[in-house]
């Protein structure tokens, strides 16, 4: 035998759906259940490949413990889904939301024929959420001879533990948000507004990003590099999570900035402080503790020992130097797929860390006058310890912007 | 007396704020209710004028009878809610989540500390959303002495009819997403890459909307002007749901626009077909019916008749001509605040049109291998018919884009 394969990260692979959707299949069938059914997009987005926008018409995910996969979706979706849906055999669609029948009543239908009406079936929820002016019965009150069983967490929790192939694109997300980052402090200069900086900086590293992984590339779920500020510029970075207001950089300010790619449907997390010009002894004092408190975390973090160590470790060096009242939350939180994810380095959050978790690191400080000092990493925790995936530089004059 | 006003789109009034609480209040006190708790971070934008990034930590806001409100945050966003929450007496925080305490056990003791835990007490959900990894208790299972009436929709509900703030705000966003528009089209040239264009053309028109608000522009909720093609480019535009592909606009190229300006959390809705070089006949035929399905819809939508009539004149339209085989959608759906909003020009939404609703008109064609013909323009239901929003020209020739 002799098999020529290709590495490349243009789409979602066929055998990383199915693994999903087996996973699926494994924990509902142990509870008795013949079928899933999924209403939210980013459940849709994980079981098919397939990336379609959320509006006030529901879409819903039928597995089937045969294997069998059928969609529901709006007819404006039709050709789409059958383009970006992966092993997908069937697509069943009703012409809008509303019409004379609703679209629930389709999705009964396609329930019935598929044998599944007097079934036990999970689902993530009892019909489709309230959005962009939705409105809609429930499930159970359509197919009263079913019995609904609610897993409204599955789906989040199977992300939980990330695959080799997630973790592969988690870093080529780290890759393409650190060069919007180096690009984003190149262009930061006082005087500049911090739109025009942010989208130079973020439209270029995508157009860098699109041509490196090339034309056969699915952009599904999005697929753009980002690197910005959130207003996160001067006093104005005290707040934790402030919005842009397009201010202009002046010397001596401290910046918070965020940097990821989005790439089919996984993200990462890169945040710095930077100062436009040499810092005063005021700033360089609390960034130095920033970096410290992240080592204080990323030896603390390891497979077998609870989140909330990692929280409890990093709190004690607050304590211990007096830094409480400059404290605003917690250590970090899980990513890959959504911007957060299950669990959280929260000291009360006693999930214990396994091999496969992806964390942010980012405990912050909040100096009313002076601004925020929040480094965030992204790590991947492994047999023996971490993975930093962000690998941005973190020496003070490696994050001084020009004056 | 003599009074001197300052006229300006800076900042969402306090008098506007609190006309949407009155509305609020009268709807639930009519129905027993002493006080209103929203969860929703659009209700707290709507009713505080303060935008808040929701999280895995749930916010909540307390309205009462009486007129005092009151919030929880988290402990990261307590100085920004004070900075941004409008006539807000009290705002009470946790500090994180989850922890030890669980956020709901502060809410609840909020409500009792507000003399609610024994009345009747009307809400937008029995408890946060399951949000980017949040769990928690309904509410109800923690105040159960108290009488929770779920109004789900309410606040939905209070949008429909457009404040003349609203329309006012919704006129602006409309002028900003004009702009974005223009340059999109001077922009695009064959050769040229999609995202090239629409992050050159979105971020000119974003600095020259916050140039002219001026500095003390609030920009709640976002505040940026955006003129894109989200992937409707050439025969990926068939699909009415396309997603972005970063694609090389050609020669003879079909495009569907889309342009908005996000603004004091407002929106408006403005789409148009252009050409890539002269339109062929096919092209110019297919882009002459979307005008004229547009008038049909123009020429029914008035008050007094449901939303429903609007459609099926559309639907007449299609169905005379032949031209059932392109569509895919109803004709439009209200807007403002969200993306699409209820009622909606649909078949069966029987739903009065009032003075005051604010609705896109966008029916649509879709020709497999020529690509996507809608045009969507926001209108504005008068005493005596429809004022038109958006403005951009319609002429064939004034959608054509350079090769």
């Amino acid at each position: 035998m002799h098999n020529i394969t290709q590495w490349n990260l243009t789409d979602i692979p066929v055998s990383e759906i199915n693994s999903r959707r087996d996973k699926v299949m494994r924990k509902i069938t142990s509870q008795g259940c013949k079928a899933m059914v999924c209403f939210s997009s980013g459940a849709l987005l994980y079981l098919t490949g397939g990336a379609l926008i959320p509006t006030e018409r529901p879409m819903a995910l039928i597995l089937k413990e045969s294997g069998e996969a059928a969609l529901l979706v709006p007819r404006l979706e039709l050709e789409h889904a059958w383009e970006v849906a992966k092993n997908v055999g069937r697509i069943e669609y009703y012409p809008e939301y509303p019409t004379e029948k609703h679209p629930m009543m389709y999705l009964a239908e396609l329930l019935e024929s598929m044998g599944l009406a007097h079934d036990t079936v999970a689902a993530d929820s009892d019909g489709y959420g309230a959005y962009w002016g939705y409105r809609g019965p429930k499930l159970s009150s359509l197919c009263t001879d079913m019995d609904l069983r609610l897993f409204p967490t599955l789906v989040e929790e199977l992300k939980i533990i990330k695959s080799p192939f997630d973790q592969m694109v988690i870093r080529e997300s780290a890759r393409w948000g650190n060069l919007a980052h180096a690009l984003l402090q190149e262009y930061t200069k006082a005087g500049l507004k911090e739109l025009d900086v942010v989208n130079r900086a973020s439209n270029e590293a995508t157009q860098v990003m699109l041509k490196t992984l090339g034309p056969d590339f699915k952009p599904a779920g999005g697929a753009n590099a980002h690197a910005g500020y959130r207003g996160q510029i001067g006093p104005n970075s005290f707040l934790p999570h402030a919005l842009t207001t397009n201010a202009t950089f002046r010397k001596g300010d401290t910046l918070v900035t965020g940097a990821s790619a989005a790439l089919l449907g996984y993200n990462s997390e890169l945040e710095r402080v930077m100062f436009v010009g040499e810092p005063s002894k005021e700033q360089a004092k609390f960034y130095s503790h920033a970096l410290e408190i992240q080592k204080v975390a990323y030896e603390t973090i390891r497979p077998g020992i609870p989140c909330s160590d990692v929280d409890k470790a990093v709190l004690r060096y607050y304590k211990e130097n007096g830094l409480m009242e400059y404290w605003r939350h917690h250590t970090g939180h899980s990513l890959g797929f959504a911007g957060h994810e299950l669990p959280f380095f929260d000291r009360s959050d006693d999930t214990v860390i396994e091999p496969g978790m992806v964390f942010s690191v980012e405990p912050g400080l909040y100096v009313k006058g002076l601004g925020g000092f929040r480094l965030s990493d992204t790590v991947l925790v492994t047999e023996t310890g971490i993975e930093k995936i962000t690998y941005y530089p973190t020496e003070i004059q490696q994050v001084i912007c020009d004056l």
